[in-house]
C-alpha cells in the first residue's frame, strides 16, 4: 500500500491511497482525513486503507484521480518525533579521517541517533529554502521508517511489527554550521533545516524480498542537476539496522505512532557506487588530494532522490527539489 | 487566560479554559478540540477563548466544573517542535569547573539550544517513569514560551509577538547518560526521557508587570519530598532571553505553531536561592568538597515545581510528579 498527503486547507494534508505505478489515487477522508490520524489508530484504519488500495489496483474503485507528485506535501507533513541515526559508520570513519579526528570505537557497537525538527517538513517537489550559500548547503539521502507506538524497552527483536511505513528522505544540512554546533556538544540545531520526503510512504510488503533484517536492500539513487550522483545500496554496510536504532530510541522513553526514524547517509565501502551526500565526496577528495574539489550545492540547483525495484519502477516516487534562496 | 488540556478519549486531550485562580474550568470543544488546534488558527479563536475566560472570571458563565490538576495531561499532549535552550550561563559555567572543563566565551555570546523529543509529555500529576536509578535521576526546573508561526529569520526585536503561552517544565534528565551522549556530539536523546508540564499554559498578560523583557521575573520554587530545593527568580542572571532563544532557533527554519521553547535550568548566582537541579548542587559540592554529596533521585522520590505571584497564588498550577519504576 502507497499513501501520500495531498496539500488541502489544513496543516496535515489530505491522506490518498495511491496505486503502485504512482498514476492514480483515491480519497480516504472517511476512513481517515490525514495520515497521523491514521497512524493513531492504525490497527482499525489500516485493513480500509488496504481495500481502497486493492480496489485501486484492480480497477475497481468507483472514483479515482491522476496523481501529480507537485500537490504532495510530506508524507507526515509534521510530526510528533523525527529522530535520525548515523548507521553507515564507514561513513562517518570517512568524513573523521579527512578531518584527522580520531573516532571512537564505541561508534561501531552504540547507534548514533540525533533529534530532528519536525515541525515544518518538505513535500517531494518543494522548494528547499536556505538563508545562505556559505552555511554549505548539502543533502543526505535516505531511507526512513515510521512506527507506530513502541513501548519503552522495545528490544531489536520485537522492533520489526512496529514499522508501519517506509519513506525517502534528503535530511538537508548546512554543513558550515555543523562543527560550531557539534563542538557545543548540543547536537544539530540551525545546522538542520526543514528535510525533505518522498511523494509517497509505503507498507513494508511493497519492498517484497528487499525488506529484510530491518534494511531495505536496493540502491538509493541520487542526482545532482540531472547528474548521477550516487547509487549506494541501503542494505550494504548499514552497520545498525532499524530495529536496533528502534530499540536504541525506545531504551529509555515510548515513541509516540508517527514516530520517523532515519537510517542517515547511506553510504557504500565500494565507492564506484558514489555518495549521498556532498561532505563524503569533499572527505574522499580531502584523504587524497588534500583538499576538497567538489563545492556544495548553490542556489538554483536541483536534487532528486529515488529510489527503483529491480524492474526499475520508482517505489516512493522521487524526491525532486530546488534550492532556492529563503 | 489560562488553558489545560483534560485528558480525553484522543490522544491530545480536551481544550478547556481555567479560571485564574484554577478552580473552575468551562469547555470550548465547539471552539478548539485542542490546544493545537487552537495554536492553528489563533489569530480567530483567541478572542472566543478570552470571551470565555472573562464570563468565567465573572461568574456568568452557563456550565462550569472543578478544576483538578489530576486530570490534567500536559497543555500540548505532544508537541511538533519542542526546543529546550540553556539560558542560564553561570549555571553551564559552574557544572564544567565542577569537571575541570573549560567553558568556551562563545557561551556566553551564542545561545544553546537542544532539540526534545516532543511525541510524549506528561501531565503534572503523571508518574515519571524510569527505567534504572543508576541513571542519575534529575529535575531541570524551567520555564517555556509557546509559539504561534515563527517565520524563518525573525529577529529578537520580532520575537514577543509569537510568544503566544507560557508554561512550567521539569525537563527530566538522565544524568548518567548525559556525558556518553555529548561526547558524541549529536546531542541529547536517551539521557532526556518524557518531559513534565505545569497544569495549565498562561498567556503573558496573566504575569503583569512579572514578563518583561523576554523573561519571567519571578522565583521558580522547586520542592524535593516536600522540601524546598530552590526558588531562583528566572529574571535574574538569564543570559539569554527568549526573544534571543526565538530568534536563534528560527536563523534557519520557520517553526510551526506550537513550538515550545525552554529557558533550560533555572539558576542564579546568589547561591542563597539554592538550584533547579541536583547536577548544579553536586557541582558546587564537587567544587566544595572535592566530591558530591547529594545523590540523584530515587524511585518513589516526589518532586514539585511552581511559580507564585507575589500575592502567593499559584499561576501555573504545580507539576507535581512521582519518580516510578518503568
Amino acid at each position: 500500500m502507497k499513501l501520500a498527503s495531498l496539500r488541502s486547507d489544513g496543516r496535515d494534508g489530505q491522506l490518498v491511497v495511491v496505486n503502485r505505478a504512482l498514476t492514480r489515487y483515491a480519497r480516504v477522508a472517511d476512513v481517515a482525513p490525514s495520515l497521523q490520524s491514521a497512524l493513531d489508530r492504525w490497527p482499525e484504519v489500516e485493513p480500509q486503507l488496504r481495500e481502497i488500495a486493492a480496489a485501486l489496483e484492480a480497477g475497481t474503485h468507483p472514483q479515482t484521480h491522476a496523481f501529480d507528485p507537485r500537490e504532495c506535501m510530506a508524507p507526515l507533513p509534521r510530526a510528533f518525533h523525527w529522530a535520525d541515526g548515523s548507521a553507515y559508520v564507514n561513513h562517518i570513519e570517512l568524513v573523521r579521517k579527512a578531518r584527522g579526528a580520531e573516532m571512537p570505537s564505541q561508534f561501531w557497537k552504540d547507534p548514533l541517533i540525533y533529534q530532528g525538527g519536525s515541525d515544518d517538513f518538505l513535500g517531494a517537489c518543494d522548494d528547499a529554502r536556505f538563508v545562505s550559500e556559505e552555511h554549505g548547503i548539502d543533502l543526505e539521502a535516505e531511507v526512513g521508517v515510521i512506527t507506530d507506538d513502541v513501548p519503552m524497552g522495545t528490544p531489536a527483536d520485537r522492533a520489526a511489527e512496529h514499522i508501519k511505513l517506509l519513506v525517502l528522505i534528503n535530511d538537508w544540512t548546512l554543513r558550515n554550521l555543523v562543527p560550531g554546533e557539534l563542538a557545543k556538544g548540543f547536537g544539530f540545531y540551525q545546522s538542520k533545516p526543514a528535510t525533505g520526503f518522498s511523494p509517497v510512504a509505503i507498507t513494508p510488503d511493497e519492498l517484497g524480498a528487499a525488506w529484510r533484517g530491518g534494511k531495505v536492500h536496493l540502491p538509493l539513487v541520487s542526482h545532482i542537476n540531472g547528474r548521477l550522483f550516487g547509487r549506494p545500496n541501503a542494505g550494504v554496510d548499514m552497520t545498525f539496522d532499524f530495529h536496533q536504532i528502534i530499540a536504541h530510541a525506545a531504551y529509555t522513553r515510548r515513541l509516540g505512532a508517527g514516530t520517523i526514524i532515519g537510517s542517515g547517509t547511506v553510504s557504500n565501502r565500494d565507492r564506484s557506487t558514489g555518495s549521498s551526500c556532498l561532505a563524503e565526496v569533499r572527505a574522499l577528495e580531502m584523504i587524497e588530494h588534500g583538499a576538497p574539489r567538489t563545492p556544495f550545492l548553490s542556489f538554483g540547483d536541483r536534487v532528486r532522490v529515488e529510489m527503483m525495484d529491480p524492474s526499475g519502477a520508482s517505489l516512493f516516487g522521487a524526491i525532486d527539489q530546488r534550492v532556492v534562496r529563503a
